[in-house]
């Protein structure tokens, strides 16, 4: 029942790159607190930040087989969003599979699983987001699919969805809502620079949010430490 | 039954910064092995190293509220630590809330929990110990404490004390025995230095320390390897 | 029972070093996929990329006298490799013994445990692959054994053996084979650097290496996306 | 945007009676290993074995509100699944609610939790799968979902699936897919009757399904040990 | 500085033998959800349910010399409450161990640690709570401290607190509170019973605690689900 | 270079049915403290107690094809150990292979992987001891090894060896050593059970094992609990 979706619908071009400059945590807020993936999967370089398009693959545990045959079906501003089946800790993906990604214009993969080479991946300034670094070989025997619906690290990702990654994560935003969140993302962001002058200032959350009332009501007592 | 204890005594600032000047390997090994945080912490920054009075903040899990209350309580040279009542791996810091910390000479973030916004805390120079990154969004519902005594990743720290951090991890020392600690930790120091000078000029610690003797007497055999 | 075995026979220098010019992922494929520690171990430095002999050295949980016994029967080239008998996240190996270590030509440690003072460690440029940072002091009070086979992270690793490290984790190479798989690394190298231009080009990995046609015969289909 | 959806489309309750003859692995393998919920979900009793139709639950950390707004949407033969947004180990079900459970004709619970009251869950055979056990209280302050698609375990579960849960595991099929996969489970029960009956009178498996051609194309050689 | 207390004050028998009537998690709610130790520590056995006065045990990593000292501090009633100073799965308790402690009426062992010899201590009806089950041997070398103040799966314990164990877990309760805590376990067990029997009449909580109303405030919608 | 040795020599029969009357942890200890196996591999059911001789199978993750493999090189009296070549959490092992084995006189598994049917293979009486249970089905595509030495859950396993297992886990003996570790353990099991009566009528280790002068000099310290 192994399929490759070809000619996927992607998310509009302008929407992801403006999402490119917010965050993963901004990105997340911006729509309900929804589409984070799960911490497990972390940055394997500081300070990378992208958005792409996610090429989706759903791998049988140890064995990269599928990534070959979805690089075929990236193009320019693409990421790669690779899941196994069952949980393994093997190195899916190194230098050279990065290799051939960059020459497509990958922008990145998010793997719930291994990666290796990475002195090079970070050489290369390729970024990846996985579950562990690992040597571990991978074999090319079962198939899998590329660009069916997955769940990686907890989230469900479609193909053509915004993923955004940077030093705290990644977050999807689904295909036909990027432009509204982009939305939202601005309307907070600006709301946050307000407060982080007000901060700055030495002004406390507890007033800016107005946060007093309400912790009373809730029973919240301060009280003086007692002589020594 | 929420409570924040106001005006807590603070150990001498003189000790503290003193303390500053010793990794955590050295406070934790000068005060008999003791007041180490498990390792499940760890710097989301290379080369911080600070130390400072502890702020205690016992918060839900995944609900960051009390630390909003917890920073008025802080002052210039003060550590926040904080503990949520059951493990959680939502991201409860952020930075917005190091601004704020930042705007009260807070000098650093220790938390059993996860922290968000990773690349500007680096970017701020807010240093920051915590238990995982995860942009995951916290709510603001439930009281918790603040300055009460809290187990933080497997150990006790009352308001006051002194926290120290580094690469290693995070120590803490009861607020009352800061100078005496200090004290122990220079000694600590002369001693290895001159250990040091031996070992580079290439001296062994079994001769050093004269340990041949007790390995013998505890049966250690020494024996040529067989022939190929 | 308790041992220290002398004068071990050591993998040849020429083919440990020319090993060093090729990192674990390489080394642990050419050798049909063996060798390679679990991925717990991980490096605590970025960019360090060592070979060396292995020392090896099984010590008692949260103990580590054996491994000053272990530096003594060190000398130029060696990389240190220790494993506790049972599961422990002391922190066995700080900035001291890494002075004594450098003294005697020692190019790195792996330990299946705890290491501190990491800070230092990365200021001195000795490498460290380990389980976790931990400042947890260790004892000298029970005998272990150097020099004989040992287990760290879930491989079998004999005294003289290679041990290759980088940012990928660590492989070994059994003393007797270092020259065969040396060659072997070279081999690989020499047809990955050609796949490496083609992929470049543009060339897919599909075609590079003729996977189309077993990929239908397993069965894959390609089907173009519905209408929206 | 907390809500939830009523009158939801259930899975055949013939078909999901059926489910409940066959185990988690059958039905797994039935649908082509697809619909298994990852292994950190285990039963905390020993021999339970249920088939219903899943009403899901999304609920935030260690708060367990929405799963008493679930249950006015149960009905005989459901069984709960309940998912948190992120992870966290809070006891989120224990006695009352399966007392409230059960006086629907729930049969089960499936929670990436914590659950709590375990001697009573047994003492009533209330059947729950969980993360852990834990005592630990939850709040109910912030609201989430009944009946959308969750993602629980790895596994993404729509309202109306089939839930079949063993000594295994969990595995969900599809609403529309119950009768088919149905079908399936009875066909691969009949089979592996079959090979049953040839193993227990001394057959191998590598007759039984005629391996030993491929084996030997791939490589395999047996060779006798060497004297000692 | 290794320092045995003698002479400890208990928690009244009374309080005590009255709190072993209720369950674990009862207990943790009726102290305001405090006390609760990490779900990390579970029961070896199906069904056992204890309370007793802690002596509390603080031990090196794999070293379990300071139980043998705490035995004689042991009297009718006691559990005895063990935590290395830091992680260890070695098996640090077995079968000889619990004799000693049955003969001087010791009803059971928490320990964040591995115990041993399990199908014997489940022979003998020694109950334990433990991190892990572990034939790891330990040695006597290192000395600890007796009825100190310790932290055991991030719980504070005092040498007499209240120690309640089940399937559920371990919950302490302070000395000094015991009385209270064991009347609010009376109140709240009178609650729940009265809400037991309505929801076994089909009543929901929804009702049963008016939530309702609360639920709206909030803002969470119900919705009818679409045609298909 | 995937291989199956045949004719493996085999620890003496009744040596190995000796063992099987003692428990892990004395045959662990009787052996000075080696051979045991990580507390990640536990029993599927109380109260299973083998001993046998191993046939060591390594598998790729998640491709159980060597397994069907060994169950032709197993005969009477042996136990089956398997471990995947990197961490893979799919269900190796289910009831089919086991009926399998129970033709061939095959005691047991030991699996550093996942086994399925658990619920079956409890009523076959067939015993196991596994990382995890896992419906997750593998596949038949990758060569393994059979009867070569392995490493399984950080123990080095030899074809041969006596494997004992119990509720306390699995511990290994070689292949010569099994009557002198036999002897050892009667030995043992005779000073235990003097010391078990000398703790039954009341004597404290401290005094049978002669401790309170050593504690002394290493400068244990009791003292009375002060005043409230």
């Amino acid at each position: 029942m192994a399929v490759v979706v070809e000619g996927i619908r992607r998310a509009d071009v302008a929407a992801v790159d403006g999402l490119a400059g917010f965050g993963v945590a901004t990105v997340h807020e911006a729509q309900g607190r929804r589409g984070l993936l799960a911490p497990q999967i972390s940055a394997i370089q500081a300070g990378a930040h992208v958005a792409g398009t996610a090429v989706t693959v759903s791998v049988p545990p140890a064995d990269n087989w599928m990534i070959h045959v979805a690089v075929e079906q990236c193009r320019d501003g693409d990421v790669l969003v690779v899941a196994p089946t069952s949980e393994s800790d093997a190195g899916y993906f190194g230098e050279l599979l990065a290799t051939a990604c960059q020459a497509r214009g990958v922008r990145g993969l998010v793997i719930d699983g291994g990666c290796r080479d990475v002195a090079a991946l970070r050489r290369m300034a390729f970024p990846v987001w996985s579950r562990c670094v690992s040597a571990t070989g991978t074999v090319k025997e079962t198939l899998g699919d590329v660009n069916v619906p997955i769940v990686c690290a907890g989230q469900l990702v479609h193909p053509g969805d915004v993923v955004v990654a940077d030093d705290d994560g990644v977050a999807t935003v689904p295909r036909g809502e990027a432009a509204l969140v982009l939305e939202r993302c601005r309307e907070r962001e600006e709301r946050e620079a307000a407060v982080r002058e007000r901060y700055r200032a030495g002004e406390l959350s507890l007033d800016v949010y107005g946060m007093r009332e309400r912790l009373a009501e809730k029973g919240l007592r301060y009280v003086k430490q007692g002589p020594a």
